[in-house]
C-alpha cells in the first residue's frame, strides 16, 4: 500500500511510456457530430502500399473502434492529479435538471472527505456532486422514452458506426468491405446506426448507455445486443495486496488493450478514495458491487447489513460518478436452500453475501425489498442497474439449474419495475457453463427479462484448466455474445488462482476482444470484417508492419515476429520464418494468381456469375482447357 | 544444426527434468487387456482429503488419459539413443502377413543409410523395415472389414474407456460421475467402447488407427467422432531455424502436455534423419507431408517434382515408420484458377506446391491420377491418409467457397477409393472460418466423405489477432470438435509470425485439451465430466493442491497462485487472495449448506424429486417456513 499516491503519480508525471505510447501507425481522429463538443475519438491505423508489377499501390488508413481515451492522443496533456476533461459537463448542465449539491450528501461521503488523516490520499480536485432536481429523472431511458436524443445517444451511434457510410462512398474500400452475411439468432442490427435507431434502442430496455451525471470525463458508449459486443474488465485492490497507483494505471492500461467498461472491484481500506481516483481518469464507465464495500463497513460481518447503511453507500458512490452497479437482489430467501446440493454453492460474493444475511436474519434480501428505493437514487444520478447474479454456477456440474433459472427470473421481475422508473437495466449471467448449454442462457434471459441486455462472465466451458481461464473462458464468450450477450466480462489467466497483474489483463482483455469480434463478425455486425479482410491483405502481399499494426496487439505481434527474425530486411521479405525463402506458399500463389489472369478468369467476371457456378463451368471445361495448351 | 545430436542427446543421458519429471500427486499405471502384452497407459492423480466436522473424507484417485509415454514413468529407464521399447512388436509379427526386409527400399532411404557422413547424426539402431507380404493388407481397416479384433483396437478401447466401468461399480464416484447430458449432433457414442466398437468404426471408415507396422513403438489411439476429440501437435526445423536434438525434445514436450499425434513438418537438410530420431521415441502416431521432403529433393522447384521420386519418399517414411501421410490429392487443376480472385489465395504449403505442379506443366496433379498407386503403398505398411485440404481458406474472406468446397468433394471421391483399398482415411480441414459458419464446414464433409474422420487446423474465428492465434483457433476448435470433428490440429501463439519455441508448444496443447475436452463434454463423452467435478469440488473444499493437480497444466497453476501468495499456509487456508481471510464467497456457502440441512432438504430427497420440483416447492411454501421461524 503506497503511503502517498499523489507523490508517485505527480512524480511520474503522466503514465510510463508503455501504458500511454500511441499505437505505431496510428493517430487519433475525432469525428464531429451535430455540435462542435461532440467529438467522437477513433484510432486510425495507416498502411503501407502494396508493391506490384506497375509499381506502388495504395493501401487505404483503417478506423478501429478506440476506448483507450486522451491517454493516446499526444496532443492532450495527461495530468492525473487533475483528472481528464470534463467532455460531458456541458450537456449535462444544459438539460436543466440537475443541480449541484454543496457537498456530498452521504454520511459516508462527508466523513470520508473531513478526515484530515485522509488528505494524503485524497484526490484533490473533488466536485461537488450533482444530482436531479426533486422529482426530475436523469436517466438515458427516460429522456429516450420523451423522445430526446442526447448528445450522448449522437455519440454512442457516431462511434458504433466507425465512419462506415463514409467508407461505403470510398472505392478503395470496396473490395475490402466485402463481408459474409451474419446469423444474428434474433438480433436485429441495421446498416447504419443512427442517433434515433439509438434512442429506440435505450428507450425499450434492449440498449443501455452507463453514464452517471456525475462522471462527465465518460466518453459514452452503449450496450446491447444490436450494437458491437464490448468487453469488461474488472480491477481491484483487495485487503491482501496492491495499491491506488498501481490501480489506476491497471485502469489506464485496460482502456489501451481495449476495455469498454471497468468494473473497480476493490475490497480494501481506502476503497473511497481509491475509486475516486479511478473515476476522475476514467474515460470508460466504471462499474462497483457496492455491497462490497457497505461489508467493509461492518467488518466483514454479513448479518450486520442494514438498509440504511447500504442506502448511504448507494449514494456515496453514485455521487462520486459510479455508472452502474451491481445489485445481487435476485438472492431471494427462497432461492437460498436451492444451492445447497450444488457442488460448488454459491460462488458470487455478492450473492453469498446476502444469501448469509437472509439466512441470518430469517427475511427477505433486503435488496429485493427495498429495490423501488434504489431505483429512486438510480434515476436521480443516471446510475444503470447491472443485476448480479449471485447464484451463477461455479462450476459445469451446477450449470443451468434450479438456483440459477429462479434468481433469473427474479431478475425479470425487477428488469420490470426498474423500467417503471425509467431505470437502465443489465444483466448479468453464468458463469460456468458446457458448451452446449450455453444458448440456453441466453435465450432465457432475453425471455425472462424481456431482452435486457445480458452480461455474461465467461461462461468457462470446462472446469479444469486453471491457470488458462481466460481460454477456457473466452471459448464460452464468443459463442454467447454470438447467441446475443450484449457485454462479456473478461476473465484473466489468473482466475481461481490469484489478483492479475498487468500482463494478466492484456491477455484477458485480447481474448475477450477476439471473442466480442468473433461475435460481431458471426452475427454480421456491419463493416466488422473490414479489419480482418485488411490484415489478411497485408499478410498476403507479406506487409509485415501492416500485419502487426492491424493486429489487437501490435507490440506482442512484433515481438514473436522477431524472436525468429529479427532482422528489418525481412518485415519486407516475401517469405517467413515457417517456410523459408525458397518454399512459400502465399509466394507460389501470387503465380497461381498471374497463371489464372492470363487464362482470362477475370475478377470482375468471377464475381458477377458467383463463384459456385463457376466451379461448375470449371470442372464441365476443365479438362478440355488443360489438354489444348 | 548441432554438429553431433547423439553427444548432446546422451550427454543429457535422459531428457532435462521439466520434460519428463512425473506430474505431481500422479503415479502411471497399466490396465491390462486380455492378454499381459496389452498393458494400456493411465494417470492416475491422488487427492487430499476433505476435512469435515467428522474428522477426514478421503477423496478417490482420478485416472486420467495418458499421452505422456514411458517418459512419466520413472521405473522406464529412458535411453533415446536406443528408442523406446516395441510394444507392438510381438502383435504386428503374430499376424505373419509381414516380412521384414533386408533394408530400406527407397533409393533416398539406401542413399542415407550408406552415406558415411551422416555417421554422426544418425541413429543407431535403425531396424531393417517390414513391409507386407505380396498380396497382404495389413491395414487394420482391413482386418476390421474381416471382422478381426486387433490388439491395436483392444488398445484404444481400453484407452477410451479410461476405466469408467469400474467406477461406475465404485460408490466413492457416484457423485464425481454426474454429467450433464450432451448434444451430440449426429455422433453415436455407446456407454462403453468395446473392441468389438472400435473394430465396427475402424471398419465402417469413421474411424482411424494410425499405426504403420514400422513404428512398434506406438502406443495405439483412435481418432473418430464417437470417441475422444484429439489433438494433433506439430514440430519442425525449417531450413531457417532448429535442430535435431531440439526436435526431439519438442516431441517428448508435446507427449507430456497432451498431444496424441504429431505431426513432423521438417523442412530442413536432415529430415530423414531427424524423422528416424522422432519416430523411435515417440509413443504418438507421427504424421508428415511427404511433399516438403520431396521438394527438398528438387531443391524447391515444384515443377521438378514427379511422381517417381514422390512414390520413392512415400516408401522412404513409411518404412521409417511414420504412421499417416498427408496427401493433397484433392488439388485438382480445374480447382486452382477458383483461388485467383480470393484474398489470400493458396495459403497450405502442400496445396501451393501441387498447384504451381499442375499449372506448370497443364496436367491434371499427379497425387490424383496416381491415387490408386498410393494407396498400394499405404496397404503394405499401414500408413493412413490424411487427405491434405490444400485449398483451406487463409483468411475469414475466403471461407467455405467453390475452390474450398470443390476440392472436398474432390477428397470425398478419394475416400471411396481408398476405402476400396481397405486404407484408412481422415480429411483434413480448415483453416480461417468466421463462429457461424464452422458448423457447415463439417456438416459437407460427413456428408461428401461419408463420415470419415475430419482433422482440422483450428479454425481461427478471426485474422486480427496475430500473437494469440491459438485462442482465435481454440474458439474455432470447440465448436467444430463439438460438431464432430475427430482431430484438433493444433496452434500455437506463433502461428503466422514464427515458429514456436517450448512454451509456445505448451501454450497451444493445453488451448487444445481445452477446446478437445469442451467438445468431448458438449458431446456428453461419458465420464468426461468426471475431472471437471473432482476439481471444482476441491476448489469448493480450499484443496489447492488438489487443485492444481486435477488442471491441465498443474505447474502453471501452482506459479500463478504462488505469485500472490507464496506461503505453504494459503494452499491450506480457507480463502484465497481474490477476497481475503474475512470475505469468502465459499466460506459462506458452507454455512448455507448448514442452515439447508437444518432446514430438512436432504439431499436424497432434492435428487429424487429433480432440482425443479424442488425451486416450485420452495417458492410456494418458502415465505411460510420463514415467517414461522
Amino acid at each position: 500500500m503506497s503511503a502517498n499516491p499523489k507523490e508517485f503519480l505527480s512524480q511520474t508525471g503522466k503514465l510510463s511510456a508503455e501504458v500511454v505510447q500511441p499505437f505505431t501507425a496510428s493517430k487519433k481522429i475525432y469525428i464531429e457530430g451535430s455540435r462542435p463538443d461532440i467529438r467522437v475519438p477513433m484510432r486510425e491505423i495507416e498502411q503501407t502500399p502494396t508493391h506490384t508489377d506497375n509499381g506502388l499501390e495504395q493501401n487505404p488508413p483503417i478506423t478501429v473502434y478506440d476506448t483507450s481515451g486522451p491517454y493516446t492522443d499526444p496532443s492532450v496533456e495527461i495530468d492525473l492529479l487533475n483528472g481528464l476533461p470534463d467532455v460531458r459537463a456541458k450537456w449535462i448542465e444544459e438539460r436543466g435538471d440537475t443541480e449541484q449539491l454543496s457537498g456530498p450528501s452521504s454520511e459516508f461521503g462527508q466523513a470520508r472527505e473531513s478526515d484530515p488523516e485522509l488528505a494524503h490520499l485524497r484526490f484533490d480536485h473533488i466536485r461537488a456532486p450533482r444530482k436531479a432536481k426533486p422529482g426530475r429523472n436523469v436517466s438515458q431511458m427516460h429522456y429516450a422514452r420523451q423522445g430526446i436524443i442526447t448528445p450522448e445517444m449522437e455519440y454512442v451511434a457516431i462511434r458504433e458506426n466507425n465512419r462506415l457510410q463514409e467508407l461505403h462512398n470510398d472505392p478503395r474500400y470496396e473490395k475490402l468491405l466485402r463481408q459474409h452475411p451474419g446469423q444474428s439468432h434474433g438480433a436485429n442490427i441495421p446498416d447504419e446506426i443512427t442517433p434515433e435507431f439509438v434512442r429506440s434502442e435505450v428507450a425499450a430496455g434492449r440498449a443501455i448507455i452507463p453514464a452517471n451525471i456525475n462522471h462527465p470525463e465518460l466518453e459514452p458508449m452503449i450496450i446491447g445486443r444490436n450494437f458491437r459486443v464490448k468487453i469488461n474488465t474488472n480491477i481491484g485492490n483487495s485487503s491482501v495486496t496492491s495499491s491506488i497507483e498501481e490501480e489506476v494505471e491497471k485502469m489506464v492500461w485496460s482502456a489501451r488493450w481495449g476495455g469498454d467498461t471497468l468494473m473497480d472491484l476493490s475490497t480494501g481500506k481506502n476503497i473511497h478514495e481509491t475509486r475516486e481516483w479511478i473515476l476522475r481518469n476514467s474515460p470508460m464507465p466504471i462499474g462497483t458491487v457496492p455491497i462490497y464495500q457497505a461489508l467493509e463497513k461492518v467488518d466483514g460481518k454479513a448479518e450486520e447489513l442494514t438498509w440504511e447503511m447500504f442506502r448511504d453507500t448507494l449514494i456515496e458512490q453514485a455521487e462520486q460518478g459510479v455508472d452502474y452497479f451491481t445489485i445481487h437482489a435476485g438472492v431471494r430467501l427462497q432461492h437460498v436452500p436451492l444451492t445447497a446440493n450444488r457442488v460448488t454453492g454459491i460462488v458470487s460474493r455478492g450473492g453469498s453475501i446476502m444469501a448469509k444475511w437472509c439466512l441470518a436474519h430469517h427475511q427477505e434480501n433486503f435488496l429485493y425489498t427495498h429495490f423501488e428505493d434504489i431505483c429512486e437514487i438510480m434515476k436521480a444520478y443516471d446510475v444503470s442497474f447491472s443485476l448480479g447474479d449471485g447464484l451463477r454456477p461455479g462450476c459445469l456440474a451446477d450449470a443451468n439449474d434450479a438456483a440459477q433459472f429462479g434468481e433469473l427470473e427474479t431478475l425479470g421481475e425487477l428488469t420490470k419495475i426498474a423500467w417503471e422508473h425509467d431505470v437502465q437495466v443489465m444483466i448479468e449471467g453464468p458463469g460456468h457453463v458446457p458448451l452446449h448449454m450455453v444458448k440456453e442462457n441466453v435465450e432465457k434471459e432475453l425471455e425472462d427479462c424481456f431482452e435486457a441486455p445480458f452480461y455474461t462472465l465467461g461462461p468457462l466451458v470446462t472446469d479444469i484448466a486453471p491457470g488458462y481461464d481466460h481460454i477456457t473462458s473466452g471459448i464460452g464468450a464468443a459463442n454467447i455474445g454470438w447467441y446475443g450477450t450484449a457485454m462479456l466480462c473478461y476473465v484473466t489467466p489468473k482466475e481461481h488462482l490469484g489478483l492479475p497483474n498487468k500482463q494478466d489483463v492484456r491477455d484477458g482483455i485480447i481474448t475477450y476482444k477476439i471473442a466480442a469480434h468473433a461475435a460481431d463478425l458471426a452475427k454480421g455486425f456491419p463493416g466488422a470484417q473490414l479489419r480482418d479482410n485488411a490484415l489478411s491483405k497485408a499478410r498476403f502481399e507479406f506487409r509485415w508492419e501492416d500485419q502487426f499494426n492491424l493486429g489487437f496487439d501490435p507490440e506482442k505481434a512484433r515481438e514473436f515476429h522477431d524472436e525468429t527474425m529479427p532482422k528489418e530486411a525481412h518485415k519486407v521479405a516475401h517469405f517467413c520464418s515457417m517456410c523459408g525463402p525458397n518454399f512459400c506458399s502465399m509466394k507460389i500463389t501470387q503465380d497461381v494468381r498471374e497463371y489464372a489472369a492470363k487464362q482470362g478468369i477475370s475478377e470482375q467476371e468471377a464475381l458477377e456469375k458467383g463463384m459456385e457456378e463457376k466451379a461448375i463451368e470449371f470442372k464441365k471445361g476443365g479438362a478440355e482447357i488443360y489438354k489444348k495448351a
